[in-house]
């Protein structure tokens, strides 16, 4: 049975048809078909879903993406483009009767403006390239997934992607200016301006983290940081999980707002330390990480007020990196976490819930609370400045329907979420995974107004068939939605 | 002849009736039909358009909202949502066969949260009545278009407003998490969350900006900041327009993000000094005024950085405010520039065009260019940082002809922003007063997808009609768009 159980819509594509159109716009490099070369594609980030796509698309120019498009719209094909195939929501996995477009190709970074501090990038630029290649000019992209060595500009947009730095800089939305996508219909199209605004509907803002749903990102243009004159962190340690998620609100509510405010928990700073020796406190029960950056007064006296906060907090330790290296290191031991994770169990399964910063303590305790009654280990490391949990439940898929319980304690950690006025994804995205946890976060008003808005830019419902967005009958048999006036509204939405 | 030229859409309202049915939901007050009660809605803060609504409704629950909506819905009625009634594009321009819906009454503030740094306010709250309440928590809310005194919450979100202080601190939509909103069949729906993200697509940010055009707003959380420790203003004087240009781009380049930077030039200098007396060098050309803020030592890193540069630049003087007195006496003027140049002209007619910060001083040669060319002064006050212009055109409504020539004036004027990669509008909108103007700024494939969203929301098209986006019938006839294929695309769309 499909993956899509009834997220499913059936298409009935002609392979040997498709293959000849598209032969006639693309190179032989540019088109896969044969089984052996199809299957690196048959995943992205979250590997539990797997499905061999009909074809793979290589293209290198807008040209030909808007060829491939207009194929696929008039053979009503589904299309599901892929950048770095790093996602962890399985929004890249393929359809088993579509095209799988990827945008490996485009790899050129078109501009750098430092008077307007802005890059032209094409999608398949790495996140790290970026700023990579600003640096010579003391500017760089703020936004820093963990996964940005890998990760592509494009799939950033596509999943609204955050990171360490994003409670200072913002999301991916707050980086970007100007995108060029090709619609479903192979229409090029600008959306957002060169300024600091736009007239219109903001569809650059519903374009990112709208997860391939509504078109193809082909270029994009993003805002460039100063690098900081200096940057300095603090670790702190507590010996209560709470009191650590206690003290992130205090650090916000003495007005400093840190580059970076990462949690880790028992598990995970054992683990962690193991790893890389990153120093840190091993009879901790929690560590906070939290990096100011700025001018070097603005540093020293940020370093001090947060000094002050920890203490009060009641950290049992307030460790500030005594050098670079230092500093690098405790970096390195929250960079290395997930990994370490990885080495500590046969599987884990990583979690991607926001809650509003206050409730951290009780949504803490909630998740341990859990862990008890399934079971199941679970290691936190998590943006804890903006609220992002990031839970690691740890399990060993070759044990008898451990996968599923692991599933359904990590819905329960959603349901957590969206209970104190959180959301089911940070920087995830839903794509195929959290399908289930939009039944309970949103109300079918809204989910028709998801459903009417997808419907405004892709009628045929052939752009990530199956994604993002649940159909309001998927919502009603999984219990979670409020049906409006005992009717399911717009049915003829109802396959979107 | 109908205001909406082409883009007028014919209903037809049984007038009788529809006011039967919302006396039966709203109280006396709150339902106004008589000539003189109509006519303090005729228009808002852009008074060339004027136009009596068939009904003015008032409600004070989100329950008569509703079923206001439900009522007009089922009757096929334009509704034109109004918040202060302070816009400068005519967007809560009333709808002749329409109701005028007056969020006047939504005043409250509901919550203010110092934790998680967030107000939950009704629509109809003033913008600075948020920042006063805030102010006990040492918090504020930062957007502050000039209007703050006057304008409503509700209608910032509608016109994405931004403000002196957006350079650093974000529009609107970088400063808001969540809003309730009425559809226009009557569902209550929310979107975004008390998290930083929320799952789905960016409905928030499509909802920021949309000019009544896709929903009601009846409830917003907006974010509130620390109020800075620290705030200075530098006044620097220049012989010679670009010059002052150049240095904004100079001041951002060195790596500062001023919380705000404004440029006014000699005829706007000499009427706000004749007006208020700020102090400024009556012999220059130009002046910009630089706000820093932050902590203490950042603040006089600052002012010493952007003193280097103004004079690097070629200010000719550069005078820091000696003391609080000061610094309110400069800001003083900047803010009367407006009522300022009224006193000097009998009308003027003030635009608000977006340009990439580095055509400043190409733009500003455009202007006076034009000026000659149309024989019309201009008077520049804008907030140069993030290139928003506001040129202030001068002429005398009693002249014959002179209104028509100094739009056509300003309509060039938003050309030369689009063509350097900007936009037309800023922070005003585009409501009815630059709907030709979005002709030139997007393409029939863009504009096609505006209709499309906006049908995904309104499909009888009953909201705010006629206003922000131009039918494709409008531009081909402004003769300003390119026709895709020879056809206008989705013909059936062509009513919205």
């Amino acid at each position: 049975m499909s993956l899509y159980g009834d997220q499913e819509q059936t298409f009935s594509v002609n392979r040997e048809g498709l293959l000849r159109e598209l032969d006639k716009i693309l190179p032989d490099d540019a088109l896969l078909y044969e089984r052996e070369d199809l299957t690196p594609y048959e995943c992205d980030g979250l590997s539990a879903y797997r499905q061999l796509p009909m074809v793979v698309a290589i293209p290198s120019t807008i040209d030909q993406v808007q060829a491939i498009m207009r194929i696929c719209y008039e053979r009503d094909v589904p299309v599901v483009a892929r950048g770095a195939g790093t996602g962890l929501s399985g929004g890249a996995l393929p359809h088993h009767q579509g095209v799988l477009l990827s945008l490996a190709r485009f790899k050129s970074i078109l501009d750098i403006d430092t008077r307007n501090r802005t890059a032209v990038v094409q999608p398949g630029v790495r996140n790290l390239a970026i700023t990579e290649a600003a640096a010579r000019h003391r500017l760089y992209y703020a936004p820093d997934p963990s996964s940005q060595i890998a990760c592509s500009i494009g799939g950033n947009v596509a999943e609204n992607s955050g990171g360490v730095h994003c409670l200072k800089y913002g999301l991916t939305v707050h980086n970007i200016l100007k995108l060029k996508m090709v619609t479903v219909e192979g229409e090029l199209i600008t959306i957002g301006s060169d300024a600091l605004d736009s007239a219109g509907y903001d569809l650059l803002a519903l374009m990112t983290g709208s997860e391939g749903m509504l078109g193809v990102i082909v270029e994009v243009t993003v805002k460039l940081l100063p690098t900081p004159e200096r940057a300095q962190v603090i670790l702190a340690a507590f010996d209560d999980v709470e009191k650590a998620g206690a003290a992130v609100g205090d650090i916000i509510a003495e007005g400093i707002i840190p580059a970076g405010l990462e949690m880790m928990d028992r598990l995970a700073i054992q683990a962690a330390e193991d790893f890389v020796h990153a120093g840190y406190p091993l009879d901790a029960e929690a560590i906070l990480l939290c990096e100011v950056d700025g001018t070097n007064e603005e540093v020293s006296d940020h370093i001090a007020a947060v000094r002050n906060v920890l203490t009060r907090s009641g950290a049992t330790e307030v460790r500030t990196a005594r050098d670079e290296a230092e500093r690098a290191n405790f970096w390195q031991g929250r960079k290395a976490a997930f990994p370490a994770v990885g080495r500590i169990s046969p599987d884990y399964y990583c979690m991607d819930g926001t809650i509003p910063r206050k409730h951290l303590p009780e949504v803490l305790r909630g998740i341990s609370e859990l862990s008890q009654e399934y079971g199941l280990r679970v290691a936190n490391v998590f943006h804890a400045g903006d609220g992002n949990l990031h839970p690691l439940i740890l399990y060993d898929a070759n044990r008898e329907g451990e996968l599923e319980k692991t599933e359904a304690f990590g819905g329960k950690i959603l349901e957590l979420c969206v209970e104190v006025g959180g959301t089911i994804t940070g920087e995830h995205g839903v794509g195929m995974e959290k399908i289930n946890q939009m039944c309970v976060q949103f109300q079918s008003a809204e989910l028709t107004q998801f459903h009417a808005v997808k419907h405004a830019f892709d009628e045929k419902g052939l752009l990530n068939p199956g994604k993002a967005v649940p159909t309001l009958h998927r919502c009603a048999e999984f219990g979670a939605m409020h049906v409006h006036h005992g009717k399911l509204p717009f049915p003829e939405l109802e396959r979107f």
